[in-house]
């Protein structure tokens, strides 16, 4: 089937979607589970040709990891569906409602979006994962993953496909995208059949989507987060954070990579933070004030502000003044996630009143910005864009709103 | 001043913007009025040049009607500033909060968006209108008229920031983005410079607009409107309903353009609604079906269907079933405002629960579909996209949002 043929085909399931009650998605997430546990030895035989022809193909270790499924990763995607049932519908929610002057009842009624194109890389459980908070949310999937995990996708989407079936619902619904580069273009492109396109993982990916495409487009990820320790800043509590922060899980975009050291307050918290930072095998690279105070500091040149390390490095600066602060982020960040650590009011509503992103933080861990953490209890990622949404997506942000205006013969007069 | 730099100026005054509370908006509104309202005779002698040029290049009548200001429209449009004013700052509205198991508090606060883009076409009090709507919003500006109504644009525009000055606000909050066809190409490509771009015009204008940018758009207007005559239509109703939507004032987007007639009631309905349409001056383009019941109808080709006339003419068909009456709605509809007229509970609510649009509407009028009608004060356009904002677009619409957290010292676990 073409492209096109295959998002016409997703567009035609939207309608029986739309009309979908709760009870009815619930039933079908857990039939698709059952599938899907059900063909577990077919999807690992499937992932075991995959890793393969990687392996074959010298594929990094690190790759090979992401793309292995066991077991029990088969039964955590299908779990996960099972959880989606779980939680509440969004669709049909009331964001608001009023009654004109002259008697036309008005609500703004959460609705799906229609049909939602996800082009990702190659860990096979996102399949699962974002065909079921599609289908939670009321819409129709068009899943384009990576070609090094075309056959556990396969498996994993038939499998759900099977789930629709029992369900009674279009399998269409579901739809695995493949073919070559030029897919994606169509994807891309695809204006009045897709609705919303998301791209999940690197920066190249994501920056690739978001400038080409011409159908709408939700940029997700890139995280260069800072934390700014103020001169007021509780150190004990600056560094417990930092460290969270920056070591909990270094690969992700919600984790730390610049400290910004207030210089009233640097001669005692630079080699405390280095300090802690190297024992946790941290290496921290500074600009000339910081690697003053500190031997460990390895000098940091100008573009190491601007790096998502995504590894156990972190940058840091004395900065002189919180505006200093403020403006070093503002120039440097890439709006997810920026942290403040202050026992001063009103520096903490002075940061939280000026920076611009996601999420701006008073003293605590920008490891909780996560859909998971936010208890949205399911997430597609996390925008760094200002428009539709913003920071980690549930399922509240997979959905469109309608107004329904009901009235009883009303006209409008001038 | 290139655009890049203009763009740059902008960007850097949102900070100062996003720091401005109510009080300091309203103030800076009141100033830019008077400034405007000071400035008319400079106006209206630019608007003279542009109208000038215009006439002497063959500008057609309307547009030379749309482009003309008097001491009156100069007057609105200082007056649509003061009425801004007093409207509600959206900024700083905690959408949600709650506090997470660990203790965190999060709440998600309206902010602004930063720098919106507007590219527009002749009529020069959108500029004042939407100069003022970003402003209040917490927004910088850039502004694209048309270069018929550079010399008025330009006048309205220094006014404006004259009042600026006077507020003690920086100037380039409020940008005129002057230059050829390649700057409009600039804007749309400018990418963490522009955040939001809104092309307010035509179909031609728009689809440009909306296929060629990489930074974020929003689509606005297109409007092919239905309205559906259920079999257990008040026909009364019906009859005003549809005269009210097709004539109050045909040229804008949520004007009717068709009408689908439910087959058992056609008899009646029919020659109803043509007789009153034909008493209003309007052409009704039907099938041959509706042709059959009455001979003032003009025989339609199926690309009338497709039409937004925008003018006195209207597409009717009869259909066998309200399920056939949403299949046409799925297929020619524009997804703007869509009737039905029914008195069947259940009608109405499949009608609301099926058809995808901004607006679904029973039983009203769909000129009700509009930011002045929903009692938004101000209205930048109507959005038939369905990401970020669907439907007339407010104030609300023009903010983004952002979390912040509140810890006192909180890190992740797990």
């Amino acid at each position: 089937m073409s492209f096109q043929d295959q998002a016409r085909a997703a567009k035609a399931a939207t309608g029986a979607l739309r009309r979908l009650d709760r009870a009815g998605k619930d039933e079908a997430l857990g039939l698709m589970a059952g599938r899907l546990r059900a063909a577990t030895d077919r999807v690992l035989a499937a992932n075991g040709e995959d890793l393969e022809r990687g392996r074959a193909a010298g594929m990094p270790e690190s790759l090979q990891d992401r793309l292995a499924l066991t077991g029990e990763r088969v039964e955590a995607m299908a779990a996960g569906l099972e959880a989606l049932a779980g939680l509440p519908d969004p669709v049909g929610e009331v964001v608001r409602g009023w009654v004109t002057p002259q008697g036309v009842r008005i609500e703004q009624v959460r609705v799906p979006i229609g049909v939602i194109g996800i082009i990702y890389e190659a860990r096979p459980n996102v399949t699962a994962d974002a065909a079921g908070i599609c289908l939670k949310s009321g819409n129709a999937s068009l899943l384009r993953g990576s070609s090094s995990a075309l056959e556990s996708n396969r498996a994993v989407i038939a499998a759900l496909r099977d789930g629709l079936v029992d369900a009674g619902l279009p399998v269409d619904a579901v739809n695995l995208v493949e073919g070559g580069h030029e897919i994606t273009d169509e994807m891309m492109h695809a204006r009045g059949l897709v609705d919303l396109l998301i791209p999940r993982g690197g920066a190249g990916l994501i920056n690739a989507v978001v400038t080409g495409s011409s159908v709408p487009v939700i940029e997700t990820g890139v995280g260069n987060c800072h934390l700014v320790v103020d001169s007021s800043a509780d150190l004990a509590m600056a560094e417990t954070i930092v460290l969270n922060a920056k070591t909990q899980r270094p690969s992700v975009c919600n984790a730390l990579e610049t400290v910004l050291v207030l210089s009233d307050v640097a001669g005692e918290a630079v080699p405390r933070l280095v300090g802690a930072l190297a024992g946790a095998g941290v290496t921290v690279h500074g600009d000339e004030r910081t690697a003053s105070l500190d031997s460990r500091v390895v000098p940091a040149g100008e573009h190491e502000f601007e790096a998502e390390y995504l590894s156990l490095d972190l940058a840091m600066k004395v900065v002189d003044s919180l505006e200093e602060a403020i403006g070093h982020i503002a120039r440097y960040g890439s709006g997810h996630s920026e942290t403040i650590v202050t026992s001063s009011l009103e520096a903490a509503r002075t940061f939280q009143e000026s920076v611009d992103a996601a999420a701006v933080l008073v003293n605590c861990s920008s490891r909780f910005v996560d859909g998971g953490e936010f208890g949205f209890g399911a997430e597609i990622g996390i925008s760094t864009q200002k428009t539709h949404a913003r920071g980690p997506m549930g399922l509240q942000e997979m959905t469109s709103t309608s107004y329904r205006l009901n009235g009883n013969g009303q006209t409008r007069l001038g």
